[in-house]
């Protein structure tokens, strides 16, 4: 028995850094975006399989961003029979788990979509948060880029359901083989480099946040934050930054080849690099020895047999040169135009899936193909500068995840959406919270004696009943003025009202609460459909519901004026 | 950068005890169920609002079931900057938290619902997980009894909107003040016996669980469960015990008078309990010199004035006297009579809103009104015993939760669905998963040259842009064979084939696979629709989409036909 005497103590209420909770106007824009992504998903021939928030942190690995060490960044505690859980930091890694877990039950090509939260214990930051929602789609069991190729196109498509039109949107592709052979050609390839290969990575990946120096100084000896906090740098020497360097820098200036209205002329090639190999050259500011060996590179790269299309990949082949082409850059190089004729022969041009070189994405645990679904729309970031409003979400081909469980390899992909951000881009192009949501009709409480508060609750499920959004004054304020300004507030249309006098009448009067508003002091636009509507009428009982109805379709006739 | 080499471990895949995987069906029972809930909380005029996962330790309190110390029952991890954090175990503690946080933001009385998960830390069990979802709504800033009964009614109509027949459900309704009432007319007022109360009524709402024997253990010295393990009891006396477990009692027995339809005669009040004083007091089988008492009763609760009815308390006045009414008890009482009154006056009878003073709920935070809604039908449990299915959810007045953090009182009531446990009883009444969902239309691949699967891959892209659900086959089974099967597992309608000489011909096969499972081997109930339908037809590519939709469209004739 407890014994202590407990004085209640006053405390402070309080959210954890980096959580926070959710609005009305949120919940329901996410609500709206989700089903359409679903339905795309759907129509893909994904079905929905969800794991819980908790995992077993060996069961995660070590796969997060910006930590090659268990239990850095995600937030652990120790069950009662010692062993560590985690809270799941991305969708993918649970994922993986079940289906080795289940793999005796699961048929492959095993296609799924899940939508979550997700947690990272990470320093919070503005727009930086510890809980988030991804919703992911990934097929478990297929070997072919025509599966990394699917994801692509299902992400363009998903865009387009959302309301993004073409043009504002891009799917960027790039394969890790691609990056591995360029650090293997750097003198970074071997078992021994792993560590060494996530930095330089991750370093690459920071393009967008720090910029070409920012990236420099994280590829070299390491590079101090504004708050003074230090990055141990990944420790290269200045030959092996210089090609880095190019390769990230490669992003801009094909970009710039991409969207420069000025090459519009020179363009010939349905791939995102337009120009001929020689003249190419140019845009990327390659050092001069460099230049000749670009005519002449023609035939590493097998040209693709497209049916309906000359294809010209003379810029992947530069690029397989520039890097001092190995095998895995000739591998990868090969996935990426095969997944750019799949696309294309599906019907998507460059406006929507584009092969980026630049395309890093931070997870360890990607092994072919990386995807990024980019915004291309200029947005005020909180500095007041335009800028690209960016990625929206990306994910790539994670062959060894499942593998980690079992004696046999099963190859995967995904691609993950970061739901906040592109509801925060949907809403920026006024794509959400289009459906209208009427605040519910109050019926205020004038008599508090029990015989009245029955004939409101009455007047209420009555409503209810007849599928109109009501509810009774639930509040202490007598006052009648301060529950119309409870209703007011909450932004309702009408406001029930019944004294003593109407209920011996049988009366109960209705006030428009909206047309109140206009009244008091808005711009009075047409006069005609003014006069044709009063601020309150009073009706029999036996009427409420039908002119409650009344009164609604008139104000929903106005709001489609006012549009 | 990391030096060591290290050797891939195979890992072992599962789940923490207690967590599980939720398959396609069961998301979408979901969804389709929590859609329905949605609808009738909008309509009652709820709000949705969110929090995250994660809350301060403190925040939550120590209000969970089992447990009155803090860390107990929960998952709790240490922040870096030493806070304890905790997964929520409910999501009444956090709204709780949000609403003094941003009391002066907030208008109230506020009306706002929310879906999520909540996590316990116990030792879990068939059908107790460690993970859950509850859906809940809650109004907080109104005092009167009438956002209790509002409460009640609103889960009447969520029960009935999810297609629960008039009968098969009712919400129970009690008061904390009439059992703290009971209580301290048994000798454990006061603060210092504050934690033999919480033990008592835990004690008492395991009668379903452990029966009366189980829960006299409880209430005494303790109980040894089967498993071994030992539950300190509340270590009352036999003169304590006597009156509470005839109290625990008033469920079975009311329940009885409630039920049987031999007492169906002496009906003649619209309260739940039927009869008069004098011959109720032989059901709940009082001690001979309390039935003398019984008659004397009237007057002690003041009677309502319905408008429409003549009502009779009695029963509850028999109550307060079997347990020595003091003013707790019969301030209770009468809060439970206005919201019989109120529910009545709504059109809510007896059929869905009874007052049982047998309905305890274990939160230790409740202050006033508390509901259950249980469903009345019987199913059979795992030990092959018919059973009526039980509570599907519950809750009620927490007037003290949100003032632990304010320096004012803020009064709140709210009501919380268990997710699963409603899914599960609905599955039962078959009222879920009747949206048919058709599995995708499955395009073989019988070439694996980039030009073939370009072209698979631009059928598989017409369908889907045609709005049929659709996949072309991701697997590594080169065998046509391999390849149906899988469609055939996955449940397709129909597959898509072409090969090299079709593909000259500009043809493709389409098979109905749903038609292959019928002629080998099903009952052949129509010939004549079987005749005018075909398992494979040839058609011109331009003509996929077309042919697709009518043997789609034929499919479906058949599956009404079916029904």
């Amino acid at each position: 028995m407890n014994d202590k005497k407990k004085k209640p103590q006053k405390l402070r209420a309080r959210l954890p850094r980096g959580f926070v909770d959710r609005a009305a106007a949120d919940i329901r824009a996410v609500d709206e975006m989700t089903a359409k992504i679903r339905e795309v998903y759907e129509r893909y021939g994904f079905d929905p399989v969800e794991t819980p928030l908790f995992e077993y942190t060996d069961a995660l690995g070590k796969f997060l961003p910006d930590s090659d060490r268990p239990n850095e960044g995600v937030f652990s505690l120790q069950d009662d029979d010692e062993q560590w859980m985690s809270a799941r930091y991305d969708l993918t890694a649970p994922l993986a788990r079940h289906v080795a877990e289940n793999f005796n039950d699961i048929q492959l090509p095993y296609r799924t979509y899940r939508a979550g939260y997700v947690f990272r214990n990470e320093k919070p930051g503005p727009g930086r948060f510890r809980q988030f929602m991804q919703f992911d789609a990934d097929t478990v069991g297929a070997a072919g880029v025509q599966a990394d190729a699917e994801m692509c196109m299902m992400m363009a498509d998903t865009m387009e359901a959302l309301g993004i039109k073409r043009g504002d949107y891009v799917i960027r592709v790039n394969n890790r083989k691609v990056l591995d052979g360029v650090l293997e050609a750097i003198g970074l390839g071997g078992d021994e480099n792993a560590g060494a290969r996530l930095n330089v990575l991750r370093a690459i990946d920071k393009l967008d946040k720090f910029g070409v120096e920012g990236v420099k100084l994280l590829l070299g000896p390491g590079r101090k934050d504004e708050s003074g906090d230090f990055t141990k740098g990944a420790g290269l020497n200045e030959e092996q930054i210089a090609p880095l360097l190019e390769f990230a820098n490669f992003k801009e200036t094909v970009a710039g080849v991409r969207y420069s209205n000025a090459l519009d002329d020179k363009v010939s090639y349905p791939l995102p690099f337009r120009d001929a190999p020689d003249t190419w050259a140019d845009h990327v500011n390659l050092p001069a020895d460099w230049r000749a060996k670009a005519a002449s590179l023609t035939g590493l790269i097998k040209p693709p047999a497209a049916s309906n299309d000359t294809w010209n990949l003379d810029n992947l082949s530069i690029f397989a040169l520039i890097f001092k082409a190995n095998e895995k850059i000739i591998e990868g190089l090969n996935e990426l135009a095969q997944i750019a004729i799949l696309a294309h022969a599906a019907g998507y041009g460059e406006d929507r899936i584009v092969i980026d070189p630049s395309v890093v994405r931070g997870l360890e645990y990607y092994t072919g193909p990386v995807f990024e679904a980019e915004l291309q729309f200029a947005v005020t970031n909180e500095k007041g500068e335009k800028v690209v409003f960016g990625s929206v979400g990306g994910g790539g081909r994670y062959d060894g995840l499942v593998s980690r469980f079992m004696g046999q390899p099963v190859p995967a992909t995904g691609f993950s959406i970061g739901v906040s951000r592109l509801m925060t881009a949907l809403k920026n192009l006024g794509k959400l919270g289009m459906e209208e949501v009427i605040a519910p009709v109050v019926v205020c409480v004038m008599d508090r004696d029990t015989e009245s508060l029955g004939k409101y609750q009455q007047f209420t499920q009555t409503l209810r009943h007849a599928g109109i959004r009501a509810e009774m004054y639930q509040g202490n304020k007598k006052n009648f003025g301060d529950q119309l300004k409870y209703a007011d507030r909450r932004g309702s249309p009408l406001a029930i009202i019944q004294g003593g006098d109407e209920r011996a009448e049988g009366l109960v009067q209705i006030k428009d609460l909206i047309e109140g508003k206009r009244l008091s002091g808005e711009i009075e636009d047409n006069t005609a459909w003014r006069e044709a509507r009063v601020a309150q009428v009073s009706v029999p009982e036996a009427d409420l519901v039908a002119k409650v109805r009344e009164m609604l379709a008139a104000q929903a006739d106005d709001r489609a004026r006012g549009d």
